[in-house]
């Protein structure tokens, strides 16, 4: 197992020359990545060092042409900024396979490097997300069995946020893999809301031992069978998600991806129905405008955060919504530095460990019959 | 395959005596099931007289010393109705295994043996659905191959309504059975909402043939090659389903149970947000209240409707949400004439003979290697 190289030591560049050697958080950026490229990134950046509680700094990878102008408005920030120049550029609709065989030297890819050396704890694009995805199992390889890292959702409720994985990533799980997501589920929830034992469950069509298919039942009879340092919840269903029932819901790619997809266009139905109503009369006009900043609100509630890890990879890497604005990217950066900060690899490496002790301890197989008796 | 007794000559009873025989459409009816019973079932078939093109008789069975005087008040609707007694109730909280066990002789299991006998061309339910269901299988036995009805829910949408199953009955669903239900809920959607020809959409995580797992690619070939007599879209997401891009969207139970409950899940809690932000302040109040008209009929289009179909059975089920009232209750008998009216069974035998010729001939094996080579 990987451990991140938490605090790092860097040159901090100041105007001409080179200041003191100082201990800092570096985040590697991807700063050309995004529909907005350097003019968001950069702002971003100092929107981040603005709000953080650490000193951090960036290894700022890009094309100097554009980032040292747009640095030289954040006298702040350029301080604590390495600028390393590329002119090669991943484009938003490049094929993920051929980002990972044309990619090398791009600035997304240099980003990922610099995790890869040592050089920063975590990576942050707004890039193609495909190709920061290939690009990162390529150069930092998975940690886990999973063959790719799971799509992690934050997905808002009436409690708060609950963390939905896998959105869409690994479409075939086994009961061994759905377990492996609630290991980095559990440990991504604490890092990023700084819950001390969020509460976790499966997805499933009812909350009984016996319902729903082999896998979830097997992965459900391994997480109350098995040794982990874990608050394991049970089954939960569709409804359980807007509700907030557990902090991390569990769930294969598939039913994931389409449960997303689901919830995005019942809302975006439902705001539309609801536009089309409160312009329908005049009344109900007047009455759209007078409740203008209770709904603007409303929307923001709604609104998805901007950023998502990628998680089992021997590394950090953060993935910010490609349409993100400047606070959006800071958002990221937060992110990035919250997971850098927790001891998310450790503790994913700890429950790792008791899920292969559990394998090999034959569990699986008890697990199993018990499921079967059931 | 099963044909409907689509025409049937009873008996009309018209006060003290007997009336002339007369041709008729019969259906009938569990007067006992739902929250409410006789005080709403009966006022339910009154509102279907009288909505109805058709000329409509009723089984009623149930308890007479609760339907008689319940049908004195209703006397156009009481000449329709011949009164099957029986005090013998299924409750609304019976497991469905003792419903099958010891349901012999309550309304709701004498409503279905008059669909089996041939007396009644429908059986219409609002009482316990797994009981139900359970005791439609029992009487009336599969004609299909899946294991049991899907649950059939109307999505509503951008553009009006489509047709979503399975939300929840079969669990695992081989290729074989995605397609019956293709071909079950496109003959039920002409049946339900008068088009011609409903374009079907299987729901996968994207919309390339290369897409989602084995049983859906299998499912999709097999659609796309076979020589069906049906719409075929091809693959469908999440996000379709609000948009109605396709009118009858096909899905094994789990996934359909997901993303039912999430959409629900969804709606509930962007309209208590709503709710609560429009109760926020004074102005969003006021201009809550002068949008009310508008915001209730945007209510009215996000309810579902109260009825569904059990597809698949040797006879025609329909069940009506437990807690429907009158109005509902008769839109259940409007759907339940509407499909004895269509050509469903036929057309569902005609296709079902193409599945199997198609499954003989080798297609099956084909349409593996051509999804395996993709």
């Amino acid at each position: 197992m990987f451990r991140f190289p938490l605090y790092r030591t860097v040159l901090r560049r100041n105007g001409d020359g080179l200041d003191l050697m100082t201990r800092s958080l570096v985040i590697s950026i991807d700063a050309m990545g995004g529909d907005y490229g350097p003019s968001t990134t950069i702002p971003g950046l100092a929107l981040a060092i603005e709000t953080s509680k650490d000193h951090l700094n960036f290894l700022v990878h890009g094309d100097e042409k554009v980032l040292i102008p747009e640095l030289a408005r954040h006298p702040g920030l350029a301080a604590r900024c390495e600028v390393r120049h590329t002119d090669k550029v991943i484009a938003s609709d490049e094929k993920p396979a051929n980002a990972v065989r044309r990619g090398r030297g791009a600035s997304m890819w240099n980003a990922v490097e610099s995790v890869k050396s040592g050089e920063a704890i975590a990576a942050v694009s707004c890039g193609n997300t495909g190709a920061l995805m290939a690009i990162s199992r390529l150069i930092l390889r998975m940690s886990v069995d999973v063959e790719r890292p799971p799509l992690v959702v934050s997905w808002p409720g009436r409690k708060g946020v609950s963390t939905v994985l896998d959105a869409g990533a690994n479409i075939d799980c086994n009961a061994e893999r759905l377990v492996e997501f609630a290991i980095m589920g559990e440990a991504f929830h604490r890092a990023a809301h700084g819950l001390a034992r969020p509460k976790v469950g499966i997805l499933n069509v009812g909350s009984e031992d016996v319902k729903g298919h082999e896998e979830v039942r097997l992965a459900h009879a391994i997480l109350k069978g098995g040794k982990f340092d874990i608050d394991y919840h049970g089954f939960v269903e569709g409804d359980d998600l807007s509700k907030n029932t557990v902090d991390v819901v569990v769930t294969d790619g598939f039913t994931g991806n389409v449960a997303l997809k689901t919830a995005e266009g019942t809302a975006s139905y439902i705001v539309a129905e609801l536009r089309s109503a409160l312009t329908s009369t005049l009344g109900a006009k007047l009455g759209a405008w007078l409740a203008r900043p209770a709904l603007r609100l409303f929307v923001n509630k709604m609104s998805p955060p901007p950023a998502t890890p990628f998680l089992g990879l021997n590394g950090l890497v953060v993935k910010c919504h490609g349409g993100a604005v400047a606070p959006g990217f800071g958002q990221s950066i937060g992110l990035a530095v919250d997971l850098a900060k927790s001891d998310f690899a450790s503790e994913v490496a700890r429950n790792m460990t008791n899920l292969s002790a559990a394998m090999n301890a034959g569990a699986l197989e008890a697990a199993m019959e018990s499921s079967g008796d059931a």
